[in-house]
């Protein structure tokens, strides 16, 4: 590749589609191709697998059109005429995957932390989604929580929309022009749902349709999912039609799956058909290896192994459990198992957006589950934690481990000189572990999604 | 008063033992006496008990040399010509009291995360501390400790240093000129505390004797508290000598209680003439009303009465407790029967420095504990757990009620400006309970210290 280097040009702002991305990129040809040679140097971390951690200092991460070539501690002779990003002593890491989040519920963070899941459902958060019928003020809402998420280092996203279509496209846009990548949801809920958020079935058919086809092939990073909110509020009509259409268009889907025993005991009065919770997603079709369920808190063996069988992904989300008192999932046996595992934020009933705090979140409850189950459960070490926030997560995206060759750089640029005076110097490992709990949005530098620098503070040298 | 209103002036800098406090304060003069009334306003959020949280929209706290003279919704007459500190539309709440934590251990924050109580002392810990010997650097990490906790908005502590008198004179130093208030202990240990940091009993009565000397009358804000750390690094020897002169000079007392159940096996070996832990610090003095006991979390009925009876303080650290796996206290039991439960960040084992995330790390660790006991223990509302962070710890330091009558001014203002845009006008209990969730320091605009001010990003209008 190194004797076809023609050319190589720094460039600060590349514009892609409407939105400036900061970029610090070199350019090469081979043979009649242009190619994008990106170069971040730094203290690399990542964990190809949920027990290993890789860390090499002083390393070179090198990507050829938005996709990892590999970790270097040399740089190889090819690359060695393009610009290296060097971030000096800062931490390069994988960016967030939060595959478990309700955008609308960004507008109520933090707020509702005394009710269960099902009283705070009613007073707070179908009221809160019912104002996303108003697009302008949807749009105001979701630029800011778009620009948080890639401010605090999250770059790959399963969001929940509202059941409104027009504020869904306006979700899918700000997350587009924000440099997201992903999946959005119209959310479809055709009953039990109050007064102030509910839709008919036909309109909540008439309306997913339009939704496909308005955002067909309008984004590139953003793409739809379907999202039956959950089995008690989406009839049986409504499920038949979503579980056809997943079929049909080979489209993925969330939803909730056994997050509160009053929710479960509902499901069961509503399908006495269906001996358990999942079964009411499987029966439509709903239960694949494109869906990704929220919560399973209380699955037991039987449930969590159908979700093995069936491939299902599992979207643990540890501060929203605890904070609605829904229960504390047995997420390291789930692992052992097998089961795909991954994190999810779920604000609002989560009220921590930033994904580092939501892994260390993760860390905790499993420590008070094995509190609970008197250390039978054994907790999550922090490498394990952030596997699961990071390549875990990524692999529902289509990603491989850590930064292998082949994947879309997704990456974070730490700089924790703001933190703590120690004695030593410390390790590599130390400070990555210090920087998943200590991390704020101001200390993360640099965000690259899919190839493109999203977030710059600071300039490498 | 009124009438005998002088003269008033608008100071911007009010030099104080050398310390400058940034002040917006009138001077008034009752017959002889000069006197400097501070009146802030804005929404006004206290609690003067665990289960009632008063607000005052657009209320004036109004405190003359210090000390608050009440809340009102009209101005009282004779401070009508005196200049408000109008933080319009800012919350005002109390301070932040931190009755548990190790100051050293600020420099290994966030780090050794998957060790559990007596494996993390011997591998972090007593390393961290013993480069405190090393008064250079404990000053380094000392300043930026005190500037990071009234930056937080915390405004009492009671703390650990290490058993190094030097480096504890400059921790009361440091803690002193940024405007903290409360207790700072030099650390006895002579036993069962590695080789890098032990100290044999006559240094350790001889250090304590010394560093009594040389702070007493030294700092008007910042006092001394005898700090035995816990029973099985204190010989029998020493507890004696701690208790005679916790006795003598009417000293206040702080330790470790019950955290830990192999903690509490070795101090069953260590003193066995004692039937539970409590009794190995009552036998020497030092369990009464001065005394304030982290953790506490494995004290069953007979502990928690020996607790109530002897009148001492309980420094319940939630995020610690989880993130050592030492258990779920049973805070609201604790409640319930009486005990004076107060709350700590116990960093290092506690990874939060900032006593809002304390606070809601205090509701999510009962909220596991009421998963933990199939919800025969109920969880800590937000009320609850705000109460415990403020107006119960501060009553430790001889604080009243809140922001009632007679009490010193400890106060911070939040601006929540920043926070995600709601549809609907959110109630200030909203966004009070928001705030507790969401707020970064940067969101803390000003921190008042005993009446002084010791924090401003924001001038009031």
């Amino acid at each position: 590749m190194g004797k076809f280097l023609l050319n190589r040009v720094r460039v600060l702002l590349w514009v892609v589609r409407g939105v400036r991305f900061l970029n610090t990129t070199g350019f090469m040809a081979e043979k009649d191709k242009m190619m994008t040679v990106q170069i971040l140097k730094g203290q690399i971390v990542h964990a190809p697998d949920s027990n290993r951690l890789d860390i090499l200092e002083n390393g070179f991460l090198v990507s050829v059109d938005g996709k990892i070539e590999g970790v270097f501690d040399i740089l190889p002779q090819q690359y060695q005429s393009v610009d290296v990003s060097d971030y000096g002593d800062c931490l390069i890491m994988p960016s967030f995957a939060d595959t478990h989040m309700h955008a609308p519920q960004y507008a109520m963070l933090g707020m509702g932390m005394d009710l269960p899941l099902l009283d705070w459902l009613d007073t707070y958060t179908f009221k809160t989604e019912a104002a996303f019928k108003d697009k302008d003020y949807a749009r105001c809402v979701y630029r800011r929580l778009a620009r948080e998420m890639i401010d605090n280092g999250t770059t790959r996203v399963c969001a929940f929309s509202s059941l409104h279509r027009k504020s869904t496209m306006v979700l899918m846009e700000e997350f587009e022009k924000a440099g997201m990548t992903g999946y959005v949801g119209k959310v479809n809920m055709d009953r039990n749902s109050g007064d102030v958020l509910t839709e008919t079935t036909q309109e909540s058919i008439r309306e997913t349709e339009q939704w496909l086809e308005e955002s067909s092939g309008r984004f590139k990073h953003i793409k739809p999912i379907l999202t039956p909110r959950f089995t008690p509020t989406c009839s049986n009509e409504l499920m038949a039609f979503l579980g056809r259409l997943a079929q049909e268009r080979h489209l993925p889907v969330q939803s909730h799956l056994s997050e509160n025993i009053a929710e479960i005991a509902w499901v069961k009065e509503l399908h006495p058909d269906c001996s358990q919770y999942w079964e009411s997603y499987k029966k439509y079709g709903l239960f694949n290896d494109r869906t990704v369920m929220a919560h399973c808190v209380h699955c037991d063996e039987r449930e969590r192994n159908a979700i093995k069988e069936n491939g299902v992904w599992v979207a643990h989300c540890p501060d929203s459990n605890i904070n609605l008192v829904s229960g504390t999932a047995p997420v390291r046996k789930m692992m052992k198992e097998g089961l795909r595992v991954t994190l999810g934020s779920d604000i609002a009933g989560g009220a921590l957006l930033a994904m580092n705090q939501v892994v260390t979140a993760a860390i905790r409850a499993s420590k008070a589950k094995c509190i609970e189950t008197n250390r039978s459960d054994d907790f999550l070490t922090v490498t394990e934690a952030f596997y699961l926030g990071t390549t875990a997560g990524a692999k529902f995206f289509g990603g491989g481990d850590g930064f292998a060759k082949g994947n879309e750089l997704h990456a974070i640029v730490v700089d924790d000189a703001s933190f703590p005076p120690s004695a030593k110097k410390l390790s590599v490992k130390e400070r990555f572990e210090r920087a998943l709990y200590l991390m704020h949005k101001d200390d993360i530098v640099a965000v690259f999604s899919n190839g493109r620098q999203v977030k710059s503070l600071k300039k490498p040298f």
